[in-house]
């Protein structure tokens, strides 16, 4: 039992990193679910907008939902427009807005790293037709294949011919070398911005862990005596209307020290 | 046993978003068990007007259905006919009424994008004939496949030939497209809104906290209250009947004092 | 149960060893799934680089986990940057590091002596036509087969006909041969390195295992400790917010202290 204790206060301690690892791979494993229930290559001229369409949209809802589920969002924006300019400096918080950002785009960079991975997208979308897109992408495919392959490209994804099986080898081999240069430079970059954020604080390692916890019990106090007073006032208020008597005074925190403490 | 309590109280604390979530799970497999057992496109005349009321029909059932069991809107509606003018101003009504209609519509919109998402619906909506719809929704189907296309149209959902998997592939394509774009916008939408909503706030993130954490409390006081004000009530009324005597008089609070706290 | 007590005592003492063991595992195990689900030889002029990118980008993304997820190279960055002077020796802190690299490479090179092993990325490896390479590599597979031979060899891990699996299997072996050299010079150096760590040591057996049970008692008592002191020092402020009143004076370390304690 003691053991087992201890195996989930080290789940409790991590549980950043957990959790991180819990969305990664939600986001890994709707995306798989994902590419074998939905995606169909229409293999004709959409091909390019689908399959960009695809790939790019989930992982945008990913990125809105990681802002709006997250709570420091609303603690960052509640009343940033209102008029009392001395909060916390801008710097300060341009920083929290860059962390948030970063926890955000954690479920976003699995889903385009897992469908890179996966290659289903990519073949779609370089074989189909792109007003957009610069035109070697396509024509390098079909360098020694002679007049018709350019014509045939974009029904590539959906045959299963011997030359048809060669491009599509090509792109998934390129799809996934893809996904593993975007893997490893996300990877390297956040690492070496962890590196610099942490050698730059003035504060030292216990010092950090130390306010770490203080911040938390500070929370719980707050929710436990934000209750306590809340239950006092909400009876004062329901008594005194029940039996039709005026009110007692009753002392609570103004706005200005509200917004102190925020 | 401490962190099984941990775990309970950070989902009591975001209910709402699990709520939203579940709901929206529940609507989007419904619609696929929908389009699965129930939904079989007719493949004749009738194809446009089927799809359209099988697609929108439930929408519209999901949205009264999250209008009638939200007990909001009944706190609203409730005596706002009646002759009480200083009840609460036009604008504050106007923001409840945004709130409830934004919490009712989540449902709906899972439907559609998940129906959209699907493209059974859209295939069988696009191909069928449409006196209302324009026209080009139709013709494009069939630029270059000459002149027996436009009348084998509606019939192509049910084939399996080639030409008729051509389109069925060009339409399931449009479908999702036209799904992500329904999700992302109503998402980003959703999200400015938000944004917006906290960024005008007037006080801090914490009080709001405060005040959400009061408001639970005054319900449940009042419940309690009540329940037991109530008993009272009814127990001097019994009385007074079985024993034939004159009620005495007892303090209870007004039609007008009950309008304003509401 | 005694006995169940025994044995998790033991995993609790060995738990280094189990979880470096662990962490293996996990390697190993992860890229026999990737191997079979992910990685796929293109069988052309690309199988060079894929292979290489395949085999060794994982590996990176292992080690930037193993670094990123170790809290002992935040303690010992956390304010290296910031201008304490007297802190600790450049020899420490290069040992300290040595030992994190150690930690963290452990992961990768599983990795890499499991897909050595495997032999799959390394037949992709040799087979592609390689500019950086020395030539070598590819023409002593061909030395006495003839002309056709070197036009044919990127074709071979995807063909089944007697010469490639003749080259196949001489293939594999040299990658298992490879591997087991890999596994046996690593495992080598770390017993060398950790033979001279030990016998460099001034100090004898018994006193590192005490030292040892002295730092982590340290930890557990600080750690006590300081969610004591947090939770008197959070108490106090969240009292003073709500009673309006002025906070008591808080008897708490400076900063000079917690860096002089790191």
């Amino acid at each position: 039992m003691q053991n087992f204790q201890t195996v989930l206060g080290q789940c409790v301690k991590h549980k950043t990193a957990l959790g991180y690892g819990a969305l990664s791979l939600l986001a890994a494993g709707g995306e798989q679910l994902f590419s074998q229930v939905v995606f169909q290559c229409p293999c004709n001229a959409w091909s390019f907008s689908y399959s960009l369409v695809s790939m790019l949209v989930p992982a945008l809802v990913l990125l809105l939902l990681g802002f709006l589920l997250n709570s420091r969002t609303w603690r960052l924006l509640t009343g940033c427009c209102a008029p009392f300019p001395g909060r916390s400096s801008r710097r300060c918080r341009l920083r929290v807005l860059g962390l948030l950002a970063a926890g955000a785009s954690v479920a976003p960079f699995t889903w385009i790293a897992v469908a890179l991975l996966n290659a289903a997208y990519y073949e779609c979308l370089v074989t189909g037709e792109q007003p957009l897109a610069p035109p070697w992408l396509r024509t390098r495919l079909c360098l020694d294949r002679g007049e018709a392959c350019m014509g045939d490209l974009h029904r590539m994804p959906c045959e299963s011919g011997e030359e048809a099986q060669q491009v599509i080898r090509y792109l998934r081999a390129e799809s996934q070398v893809l996904g593993w240069i975007l893997i490893a430079s996300v990877m390297s970059f956040a690492l070496v911005c962890t590196c610099i954020n942490h050698c730059r604080s003035p504060v030292s390692y216990l010092q950090i862990k130390f306010w770490k916890i203080y911040m938390e019990k500070e929370k719980e106090m707050f929710e436990a005596k934000a209750k306590e007073h809340a239950a006092k006032l909400a009876e004062r208020n329901v008594h005194s209307f029940f039996e039709c008597a005026k009110p007692e005074p009753f002392q609570t925190p103004g706005n200005r020290e509200w917004h102190q403490i925020s």
